[in-house]
């Protein structure tokens, strides 16, 4: 079935203990887009200025990603984000960023994705998600990312948006922020409470956390990886695990979100091993199939 | 079967930000005695000074806990600990630390409890923890914590210790000093090099994971407890449920070590619910097969 992502592309500038990246390509569009595309045909929407790098149909041959959404802008430049990570990778330091084509008009969501059915709009202004998933006539499953700029500023945007999707996916310290609980499950409960029929919470290497309105209760540990060369993009490319596999299945059951779930978790583990999105390029769905066998194997009891 | 513990009884004094508690009955000893007493009989060792409040014998009533080992030493002061809580209980300071009678001679083990085929060496001074295993005469297995305290400044003990016990517990911090390693599946990889065949790391709310030396690995998140008022004893009543019923099994394959440790995370998640042992002297085994239930369907993908 029809998934959209409206999200970033970017230009890259990674340090990590292992390493350091310059401007190699990033970005959530393109992170969801790379892992979604292993389940399901991706529609992209995404802006560049025309000093872009990268040649994003060359870097998705052999994908069915479409990328009639991705808009050139002439005269502007694209997003860069430069960060840095320590330790055991679970901090991480913005160094720099420029949001340049970002700070301008969103890019149009094309008039034939408007039958889009699973739609997930990575972290941008919420205002700016809204606009977005306008474009878009009945679709089926909703689901969004934020962070804690949008949380603290943008709060009334917010709410609005949280009634209008059907899943948020946010990280611990957002779910916190967003709800003032500290208690994570509690964080889960009081944003359901705020419109999303299904709360996602990302909690880095020690997994994710599922609560619905309807009282279901997931919890999944991190894949247990022991290549970490770079955590950038893992969030999205979970994210794309996640709404590829339920694009894929075509519902929206319990049982089907699980799976989702686990298969975000999965293919984040491949994002993570190595630097950009070389992580993703090198896998089949094979050696994802593998590890969520050896997931589903290491939790049981 | 017959399980033996070796272990500390404190006076505790422990601040959270759910509130605040004087003089209360902790310990290594009785956490993992209250805990394990759910599921087999238990041998406790450990030592009090002539000025103790607590009747031992009364706070256990009702439980298979032997206190055939139990020293009240004359003249000597009972262990005391302060410590407090912060943020989403997940940093502990000590406050003060007053080890009086632990700074002793450790307790004798009862020549009864010689023929002891389960034994938890709780946190100690790797010399005594072997000087108490010594007293046991054919041990079928054998597990044991440790802190940061030993693994810097006992080195050469501790890695004399690793060779003659079959499990060691720790928490992430602990397996990440102990071996150096960052990664934390590289952590407990390297654990086993030193001798145990089971490796335990605890990672707090985010669960645990399990490795042994025949290459099974098991991962759990923590049980999603909404109510926490008191981290104190956690780790102990996790160690306390997943010893008895290892005890209670009278075996150590995979299943029973993976049905172990979810025992212990379950029981666990009561010890946290409550100040000092109030959490695990409310509770029956039926309330803990339940949340195990709700465990179990809570992982399952």
């Amino acid at each position: 079935m029809s998934l959209l992502v409206t999200g970033s592309i970017g230009i890259d500038t990674v340090k990590t203990p292992s390493g350091h990246r310059e401007d190699c390509l990033g970005g959530s569009a393109v992170y969801f887009s790379m892992a979604a595309s292993f389940f399901a045909p991706v529609r992209f929407v995404g802006v560049i200025g025309d000093d872009c790098p990268f040649d994003l149909a060359k870097v998705f041959t052999g994908r069915e990603v479409d990328l009639t959404g991705l808009e050139t802008r002439a005269g502007s430049k694209t997003f860069r984000w430069a960060g840095s990570y320590h330790g055991a990778m679970n901090e991480r330091t913005t160094d720099s960023v420029e949001l340049n084509v970002l700070a301008e008009a969103p890019p149009k969501v094309p008039d034939v994705y408007r039958d889009s059915k699973y739609v997930f709009l990575a972290n941008t202004a919420p205002a700016l998600q809204m606009e977005l998933l306008e474009q878009v006539d009945k679709p089926q499953f909703v689901a969004a990312d934020t962070m804690n700029m949008w949380i603290t500023n943008h709060t009334k945007d917010l709410g609005e948006l949280l009634k209008k999707i059907d899943c948020l996916v946010l990280n611990d310290e957002e779910a916190r922020l967003l709800s003032g609980q500290t208690n994570l499950i509690e964080a889960a409960g009081s944003v359901l409470d705020m419109g999303p029929g299904v709360v996602i919470v990302k909690k880095g290497e020690a997994g994710s956390f599922m609560a619905t309105a309807d009282g279901e209760r997931f919890i999944l540990p991190g894949y247990p990886a022991t290549q970490v060369l770079d955590p950038t993009g893992a969030g999205d490319s979970f994210a794309g695990g996640l709404m590829g596999y339920i694009a894929k299945a075509g519902k929206i059951d319990k049982d089907t979100l699980r799976k989702a779930i686990a298969y975000g978790t999965v293919i984040a583990s491949f994002t993570i091993a190595e630097f950009s999105l070389n992580g993703l390029a090198s896998i089949s769905l094979e050696d994802i199939e593998n590890r969520l066998e050896t997931l589903r194997k290491s939790v049981i009891f």
